[in-house]
């Protein structure tokens, strides 16, 4: 059950500002604020959904390539696509989800 | 440029033998020979991508749905889908991508 009260709903609704690098009809990036690399960004999708399951299963395929999409393409606009980067997504306790709403993390800048 | 002299693609010719968990017609899922956490599933394409760019630029939509759905599916088949895993995948160098056939690593199975 996707819940707005969540940092990121907040983000999406620009009721909390973050550091910006791409936006579109599906998506919106922005840098972490606790980095693990040089270069961290966060990917979250413009609908509500929990997690990368809740993500796939109810979102069109149209939607799904499109957000994908814009992950390969920030990180070609970070830079990273050449040397090389790390995409993530964590669900549930087990992998420590902070944020009960869907991202990636796109991470790299440097050898990980 | 895809390179089919890879271990993935011999597995997927079923000239090296693997583990598997899941197959259907976009995919094949087998546990990792050297893993990380108590469970680490690779799902590797059937298509021949270099890596996640590569994938999600080149597949039609209805594919890349059917594959991220097959790695969400594959998860709850493992019985990791409640407590939570992680899904990653690495590109080029900087990630240390050992294999140039697009893969997911699904780990979990404790805290990460």
């Amino acid at each position: 059950m996707y819940d707005k009260n969540n940092v990121f709903f907040k983000i999406l609704q620009k009721e909390i500002p973050s550091n910006i690098v791409y936006e579109d009809e599906v998506c919106l990036a922005f840098h972490d604020i606790n980095p693990t690399a040089k270069i961290h960004v966060l990917v979250i999708t413009k609908g509500c959904y929990t997690n990368f399951a809740d993500f796939v299963t109810k979102e069109s395929a149209e939607n799904i390539q499109k957000f994908f999409q814009a992950v390969a393409r920030i990180a070609e606009r970070l830079g990273i696509s050449g040397a090389g980067y790390r995409i993530l997504s964590n669900t549930g306790h087990d992998a420590g989800q902070e944020v009960q709403h869907f991202h990636v993390h796109i991470i790299g800048g440097e050898k990980l």
